[in-house]
């Protein structure tokens, strides 16, 4: 069986592991991800070590990565988070680990794979939206994964603005989905309301419970949430929203709120059916093995 | 040379035209638009007296229309404005003029007209924004242009909400770009200010040089704008977007400012480039000609 290598760089966490043809991990690794230039050595450590711990060959490997991504040409263009610009990360990795890299976005890749192996299959209509420290969404539209150009990349749902009064954005702005509703975001706002030292977005969830402050800080960000998923609606209506992410892992404490303010905003289209990715917070991974098989370097997901 | 009928259905008016392969109009008529059903008729009877005082053979026709529309199907699914549904269209059309007749959806066309012989012309994303009485936009992502399912329509920008405490919207949301920023809200909110009796958006903008009750109705116009495509910016970053409709007959009075609040509100993409529709207010027409053309009955754009 065909083994391939997937990496998803994240802004905190690189992983990583080696899959066979039915999706069975035979191996896994994660490192913290150092900040700039060193994050692209350490991704290329840490698929060295894999290839070399397994026993069986390993045929090619697909990276993902955040920011804007070139995968025509394998460049990371940019990324704030991760601090590197244009480095040609799929030319490096083929000489580093001697296989076929394909690199490729991260939200937009975790799209794909809950569209084309999960909680999205069968939509020709269809949005991702990833929740964890930020925002970012992935787009379906008449059966084609909208991409980007290599400067810009669509989806960046985490930046629409649904509270122009409200929190400062990282991106300059106030009040974007992503200030009010992402897990970072949550977190923050609850420990600004209590002055209790920082929490995560699931304590908050936790506490929502028995505490007004929390229960208020979640309502906030399913509201905002809502907001934006309504002008996305408007825009480009998907028969289908998944949310993936870490915010995901919160189920019917998220989703069911959730339905109901969407429902309730929704206007001229079809009201989106809500659901959890199939693939959780493993999805990015699933899509950059999907990314591995698709074809050799330079190959654009179709 | 082969001639074809063009149709753009209004909610106001019923324009139409017979041109040749090169967009010369060989003749033209409009009737206004009836409520109901008896649009239907008068769309019939406008088109055969065209295709009766024509010398030569009209060989096709592209009707386009507001709302839903199903163009495979060639069905006027819903229209609020003209108050008609599930209408087979294409079919009874067929019939009465003895020609293959295309449906499809208004703006849509306007926009691939814009796009395939416009001012959006070599552009592989784009949005065309019609301003007229109500809002709507065309969207061409990754060099195709988005097209709806027969259920739902992309491209419904006017019901992007960015004043949640704003006016109105005969969508039944408050603060819809469309409620705010279309040529009847600007005229409804300068007579609402000043209680002079019904004027256009055009007496506004004449009127903003020296009245600033109209200034400020103005600038709140070309706000809403500016926040409404800021956030379609994130979401499907176009390279270029075109404005179109009655209100882009503004010209630099509404692409001037506009430009200005658009690249202070656009972040993490590119910021957009601004222009007017070549085809102006016949945009709608243009498309129509160009449905007919591109093949009989049933076509959908691709």
């Amino acid at each position: 069986m065909s083994l391939v290598l997937a990496v998803d760089v994240g802004g905190t966490t690189i992983k990583a592991e080696i899959a066979d043809e039915s999706g069975v991990v035979r191996c896994s690794g994660s490192v913290p991800t150092p900040y700039g230039a060193a994050a692209f050595d350490a991704v290329a450590a840490l698929g060295t070590s894999l290839i070399a711990s397994c026993a069986a060959a390993v045929t090619s490997a697909g990276v993902i990565m955040p920011g804007i991504v070139d995968p025509v040409r394998r460049i990371a263009v940019y990324s704030a988070n991760i601090g590197w610009s244009d480095l040609e990360a799929g030319l490096l990795l083929d000489r580093a680990w001697g296989i076929p890299v394909a690199v490729d976005h991260d939200v937009t890749c975790a799209g794909w794979a809950e569209w084309a192996t999960g909680a999205g299959q069968g939509c020709s209509d269809l949005a991702f939206v990833a929740i964890g420290t930020g925002i970012s969404a992935a787009l379906v539209s008449g059966g084609r994964l909208l991409r980007g150009t290599g400067s810009s990349q669509p989806g960046e749902f985490g930046h629409v603005v649904v509270r122009p009064d409200g929190p400062a954005c990282g991106c300059g702005a106030r009040g974007c989905v992503e200030a009010v509703a992402s897990a970072a975001s949550i977190a923050r706002a609850y420990c600004a309301v209590t002055g209790l030292p920082a929490a995560g977005a699931l304590e908050v969830e936790l506490a929502a419970a028995h505490d007004s402050r929390a229960r208020k800080v979640w309502d906030d960000a399913v509201a905002a949430l809502a907001d934006g998923l309504a002008m996305l609606t408007a825009l480009l209506p998907p028969e289908r929203i998944v949310l993936g992410g870490g915010l995901a892992a919160s189920g019917s404490f998220l989703l069911d709120p959730l339905t109901v303010a969407l429902a309730s905003r929704v206007r001229v289209q079809p009201v989106p059916e809500l659901v959890t990715a199939r693939h959780g917070t493993r999805a990015g991974l699933a899509g950059a093995a999907l990314l591995a098989r698709q074809g050799g370097a330079g190959t654009a997901i179709t």
